[in-house]
């Protein structure tokens, strides 16, 4: 009982300093309702789920994972491993109620309710999905003191706004196994996302079986494909967790792979297609003219359908040219005779006989922005890419779309692999203040985050998603009003180091890259280089597609670098606080930090070098430098020309790209300096 | 140029210092032949590689991964990402020839001549296997200096001094999914092992689906099972390695998980088969009287056998102590008429059932030691396990199998989930002194580790393999005479390290452990406990098997520990060393630890609290107590008898067992304290 009393007095403790309720709760996405009542549920060996409902293999298997989950976090030997029926435990410590198995589609109920009391947790659901969100709930609630883990008392009403959060995975610049699209699932599912988007085929590779053309993976995978079990062990393992996972197979362009297998389905003949080692946009691209072109897709989509029970089918129709349609006096003289007159137009003539074959299959079809051409139907899905950075106004295709008729999703954005900050995406509002009718705000059915992957491979791909897409899982589940940057940054930092028990390797990877390239030395020195770098952003890394190939090392520097630095954004903050309202205690901070960087280099050199070491020094000399001058500016308010000048020196050093990551103090740095 | 005489100067520094290759090189195992030749081969971006031999998917893939591990471990951006053939390219830089593509088995040659000159690296090989194990020569070879890469220069002529280099792995106890296999192949092969022998059925779970009986996996797998599909993937996979893939299917005890889904076959009618939760020796036993045993393992056995071409089958019977034998009478009546005296022979008549049904497929028996009786056929291998731990002279059963006839292979020794020490494993020589004919020495085919998995899940399984079995590895290939424990410990520190390249997670995983702990505090003084705590050893750790059940938490402080403690193997060498020749240097060294220890707590009280880091502040408080007096000690040559009191009590809570771990230096701070 002892142990109870402090435990009731730190939760009084707590409600008392809790002035706001997102202060209290690293919950994300953050609820539609929720109310304190400050009656926890105290978790202890005892501990059981019941399940009430129609027999749901999707729950079952989460109630499992739930309880290891729990029982893992805390370290508490749960007696019962298993969730039982309600039937057969009525006095659950939680217990799941819900009357449907759901159908996994974008009409799909995921509301829940979670009410926490000192007897039970209870999670009430129309549908098994709904109760599946509610257990993610519950295990971000999960709180402890010296004596005891809990449940603090809340009643929770939620449900999201969209209806399509996805993350979109290409695997085709890199492959990507099984285990690691798994994990990732495991860690959509923890922050309540629903659609897995299989960017399946491009440029650089086909990754799925085709038992039809069983050449595509032969002459276009190096071996690194799907097998169809494999597939189809993925879309149930994601159902399970309340994921539709829809292909794309990208057509008619990004086409190298297809063509490398049919070379006869290209635009160009004599062309020899090989599969492409290099990132950009290519010219190999199938012949819309060919109605074997035709019969080849409609063989393998109707091959492909069956193994994804969803009801879309993305068929990429992204970044063709045309510069091949332009090459070939066929194709060009088909255009003249079906009065087609821009190749935009032969390609919406193309999408057009694509999505008869889908329809045919039952398939609703999906396609990049481009296909958002004035003789394309509605019944298309447009998903809205481009931007200010391509030319189209700000916000891109995806209020044009819905006002047009269709039905879309937004990812423009959303591009996490443009290494930009959480606070971007975060703030990226897919609607804003554009009135719309309902129906128009009908047809805006959500968005994506897209994970192209050029620069990633299994060891760092769950650095370059999260933590960044638990900000847009949120923006595509909560309310528009939360969007509270520092409540968001606050959450987030325990939302994402909880992916870890997941097998998300986001953090621990780090330090893998670290010791390989110290080759297992003391790696601190860099870790104090990596808390302040950042990859290079929007696609500056791989200048024009050609520095990297797809078997060029990622185990870089700059794959060890993250964006949203640790110590970069803190000291930022810091400096622009310091700024507009200095403190002794800030400037005691920044000062902190300066010392450390300053005598970083020292450390840096008790390394013994190698070639990739030695590629940091410029970096790691140039910061010490910088950081000493500045040391004494602040600790004197005054330097030495001879100072300065040198400052300026490190500075302008430090400016410039060092190998491939940037500095994200710079500013900060400068602002100091002068 | 200027790089290069640098380059040079430095290896003669090298060689000059180098008195014993084995200092020069942390190559493991160490190979048959080497010498040195100062002539290094650098590596740069030009390098490729070329196969002279017939048409080997092994080895193209195998030097596929080698081009991306020499990338990735040097940031180099080869040009070239795939191998070609030798027609292609008369000058690459790594000639690799071979003239057979092997057949895996007991008599395959794995023999190579690794000789490296500044114009090229070559590989000859009788078999592409040989070709494997050579390149992974070359990986553990490459060394660098400040501006340069380079393989120094060395012949090598190699080969093994056991065929039967294996690793076991129980997915049955702890269910471990496909990547989990295959990471650990890849680790397997990096030190030139060759048999995986893959315990797939346990009382705890049956996880290889059957699509003869279903059932199996349905009702005692927990949804943890193999597809047929994965199981082929997997022993292909491996055979790319060059690693055999051994089943074993554990009967007639360990039954519970068979016996789960056909009771009727089980040797006691009306008792309740259920898939096992504990750990353990349990009763449920395959009935040898019933005619429907044997036609249901044949089926069983008939469908298994198509997965795996190797030519042996591992078929268990161990530890069965047949109490449900002696509880039916209608198996005591089987016995007296069939004149079975013991049920040792009740199973020896199953035992050779088994082996007719096996040798009617083409497989040759395997079985743990008890099958060693007197009528057993000398066809069958004998895996020999038991040793003094369970009542058998020293070295168990492997010389007597041997000179009965049996080929035999040695396990006693070499179970690593009994957390003994490294030099432990490495100084069980299989033969010893022992003389024995060319014929009795040719029957001992070598041994292998085991990984028993009751206390393992994915999240620790590598750490409790690796990087012990590094040493297993070495004993199996090298000769007898390398021994030397210290050359050991200093080349395996290298070669473990490197295993991280291929995923292997022994190294990253204890700090994912010691995060979801502290709920992502600092863990500094967390790591600081473990570099002196090892889990309990030989099976202490979970009494009876009954304190952990398969759903337990293997999250806590005990799995983030390892065997061979870091801090604490230095220290206690330092404590040892002093007591035989004591040096200022070494004791200043020792005060730097206990100088760590002391002021440990103080940090470690600056986590916040949880019940889960309060049970380790008796371990914490007491050593640093412990750890501050005797640095007083140390520094004075005296302490106060109430220190003396006060350190004796630290001690003695010390010496206790601490959440499943035990102190690795008590030793050595007693001896300094008395």
């Amino acid at each position: 009982m002892k142990h109870f009393f402090i435990f009731i007095f730190s939760l009084v403790a707590l409600s008392c300093w809790s002035q706001n309720i997102s202060e209290a709760f690293n919950l994300m996405p953050w609820p539609k309702n929720i109310t304190q009542n400050n009656q926890p549920f105290i978790l202890n060996e005892a501990f059981t789920v019941s399940l009430d409902g129609p027999d749901s293999e999707r729950l079952k298997s989460t109630s499992v994972n739930f309880l290891r989950r729990l029982s893992g976090r805390t370290g508490i030997f749960l007696k019962a491993g298993f969730p039982v029926s309600a039937k057969q435990n009525k006095t659950a410590a939680l217990k799941i109620s819900y009357n449907d198995i759901a159908s996994l589609n974008i009409n799909t109920i995921e509301a829940y309710i979670l009410e926490v009391s000192p007897d039970q947790i209870s999670i009430k659901a129309q549908t098994d999905i709904g109760a599946l969100r509610g257990l993610e709930t519950v295990l971000q609630l999960i709180d402890f003191n010296e004596s005891t883990y809990f449940i603090p008392g809340v009643s929770i009403t939620d449900e999201p706004r969209f209806v399509w959060r996805g993350l979109m995975i290409d695997v085709s610049r890199h492959f990507h196994p099984v285990h690691v699209i798994k994990r990732n699932l495991d860690a959509m599912a923890a922050v309540k996302m629903n659609v897995f988007h299989w960017h399946l085929v491009d440029d650089q590779g086909f990754r799925i079986q085709s038992k039809v053309y069983p050449q595509l993976t032969k002459l276009a995978s190096d071996g690194l494909f799907y097998t169809q079990e494999q597939i189809r062990d993925v879309v149930n393992y994601a159902s399970n967790l309340g994921i539709r996972v829809i292909p794309e197979i990208d057509v008619p362009g990004h086409a190298s792979a297809i063509l490398t297998a049919f070379p006869n389905l290209g635009s160009k003949s004599g062309y020899e297609y090989s599969v492409e080692r290099n990132s950009g946009v290519f010219d190999p691209t199938l012949d819309p003219t060919n109605d074997d072109t035709y019969v080849f897709l409609e063989k393998l989509f109707t091959e492909i359908v069956t193994l994804f029970p969803d009801d879309y089918f993305h068929i990429g129709g992204d970044e063709n040219e045309g510069r091949h349609w332009d090459e070939n006096k066929d194709i060009q003289k088909f255009k003249k005779e079906h009065n087609l007159k821009t190749n935009h137009d032969l390609q919406t003539y193309f999408n057009i006989k694509v999505e008869k074959i889908l329809n045919k299959l039952g398939k609703k079809l999906v396609g990049w922005d481009e296909i958002l051409t004035p003789n394309m139907p509605t019944t298309a899905v447009i998903h809205s890419w481009r931007g200010e950075n391509e030319g189209l106004p700000k916000g891109g295709t995806l209020i044009e779309a819905a006002k047009k008729g269709y039905n879309t999703i937004l990812s423009n954005g959303f591009y996490i692999d443009r290494m930009e900050s959480i606070e971007k995406h975060y703030l990226t509002e897919p609607i804003g203040n554009v009135s719309l009718t309902e129906a128009e705000r009908s047809r805006i059915l959500g968005g994506e985050a897209t994970m192209w992957s050029e620069l990633t491979t299994p060891l760092t791909i769950d650095s370059r998603i999260w933590p960044r897409t638990i900000a847009i899982a949120e923006r595509l589940w909560s309310d528009k009003s939360v969007n509270d940057v520092a409540s968001m940054l606050k959450r987030i930092a325990s939302v994402s180091f909880r992916l870890e028990e997941l097998g998300i390797t986001h953090i621990k990877n780090r330090d893998v890259i670290l010791r390989n390239m110290s080759n297992n030395q003391d790696i601190s020195s860099l870790i104090t280089l990596q808390q302040i770098c950042e990859p290079l952003k929007i696609y500056a890394r791989n200048k024009d597609g050609i520095e990297y190939q797809t078997y060029s090392p990622f185990t870089l520097f700059a794959d060890a670098c993250v964006v949203d630095a640790l110590d970069a954004v803190h000291f930022n903050a810091l400096v622009r606080m310091q700024q507009t309202k200095p403190s002794q205690e800030n400037q005691a901070k920044i000062k902190n930090y300066l010392e450390k960087w300053s005598k970083n280099h020292e450390q840096f050199l008790k390394l013994t070098p190698s070639p990739i070491l030695t590629e940091l020094t410029p970096l790691s000399k140039n910061l010490s430098e910088a950081s000493s001058i500045l040391l004494e500016k602040l600790n004197q308010n005054k330097i030495s020309s001879a100072s300065q000048e040198q400052l300026d020196k490190n500075l302008k050093v430090l400016k410039q790209d060092h190998v491939d990551v940037e500095v994200a103090i710079i500013q900060a740095l400068e602002t100091l300096a002068h």
